[in-house]
């Protein structure tokens, strides 16, 4: 099918939004070359980040729609683009972790690396001018951001993509470190996975030589951020093809 | 009842604790002058602090143990002394908060004095060297602090004893803004609330005049400190003997 893009809507760190005419129930999704860190004091950047991140996203957002996990992409379009559904972004930020690295290993003490005996989700107040602060269930209630019933459905559909998730990316020989979803809510009401799932959003190591093949390369100085960008989206495509008929 | 107080053995930043001879389920709480605030930065004090604090908890624990609170007071000692039940500390610090103030005011982006619809509890990890980080109950399992069980038991308490002390400190023409409440597991097993309850621990503002009343006069440098935990202790002694009957 072919759309056509209207007006932008609006400009994130890593996507610029925009209308697709005649077609209110969806929006066009631009993918960003630039990279920014510690809430876009530090920025970077390079030519095929937005055509691999939005290549990974969306055979893993297909993956995930064909495991029963409903998702905003409808199709690619161009080399960074991507049809999507239009939600209401629900403004949580919701992190599950499998093994102990960034903040959550600055917050217990714990030494990065080390396996966590059970998946742990943390939720972040998706709101730029305070930083995304860590919230509890009070802080969303009291600020309105999702009802309790929302929250149970985004618990759910979390831990069963951290399954699916950790799968796929196993498959590519990467554990799957933590990760960071967004949920938005359709004009039916329906909750759905959005945003996107790349090396910008998850921590991805080698399985064998923990190399980090994420965005930590970018944050720490680690160089070699555009390669291991590309080995991810290597892997993740062969994984795919290898696994299409499980 | 006259007891011996033993060696120390802990001191904290506002008690030493000391065994009690004879007594191995009991111990000996000295309340500190001394006042600190930022994990200890900040460091200050007057005389009559112990004191005051110890009589204001005093008062406060017997009133929740007349209200079915089980606590660990079980008489004082001399001018800044109380005997208490010998605990064990789950370390974790149970903050609720009735009116947004201090790092939840900063949380949330909403000014200091904002009323919350609904009081928020929010748990810290009691850890010095990490500087009491916020987290939540996937953490708390995580680290091993409490069990479900446990936790929800402390969750319970935590409710009953923000109404009551809402209750009195009401009857005292004070806002009971927030709270930090620590609880301990007796030698039997039983969850019993322990610490203080004190102007170092509640933020308490003067209903009519929203005067400060507490800690923050130290943290932020209001003077008139020691008057601040004189007129809590007047008014606390004033309505508990009021409402003896009560």
């Amino acid at each position: 099918m072919s759309f056509q893009v209207g007006e932008k809507i609006y400009e994130g760190k890593a996507k610029v939004i925009f209308n697709v005419q005649n077609q209110p129930d969806l929006v066009y999704q631009e993918f960003k070359d630039s990279l920014t860190a510690f809430n876009g004091e530090k920025k970077g950047g390079f030519k095929s980040k937005g055509h691999l991140n939005r290549d990974i996203t969306s055979i893993i957002f297909q993956r995930l729609s064909q495991k029963g996990v409903p998702n905003h992409w409808i199709e690619n379009q161009g080399d960074t683009g991507m049809i999507t559904k239009r939600v209401k972004i629900i403004p949580i930020e919701v992190v599950v972790r499998n093994i102990a690295a960034g903040s959550l290993a600055k917050r217990l003490g714990w030494e990065e690396g080390r396996k966590l005996s059970l998946p742990i989700m943390e939720f972040y107040y998706k709101n730029d001018n305070l930083g995304d602060p860590i919230i509890n269930e009070d802080h969303i209630r009291i600020l309105g951001l999702a009802t309790d019933e929302t929250l149970s459905e985004i618990r759910r559909m979390a831990k069963i993509i951290n399954g699916e998730l950790t799968q796929l990316f196993g498959a590519c020989g990467l554990d799957l470190v933590d990760f960071k979803l967004e949920f938005g809510r359709t004009k039916n009401g329906e909750i759905i996975l959005a945003d996107e799932v790349s090396p910008d959003t998850c921590r991805l190591w080698d399985k064998t030589t923990k190399e980090k093949l994420d965005k930590d390369r970018f944050r720490r100085d680690l160089g070699n951020i555009e390669e291991a960008y590309r080995k991810v989206h290597e892997r993740v495509e062969l994984a795919v093809k290898k696994g299409a008929n499980s």
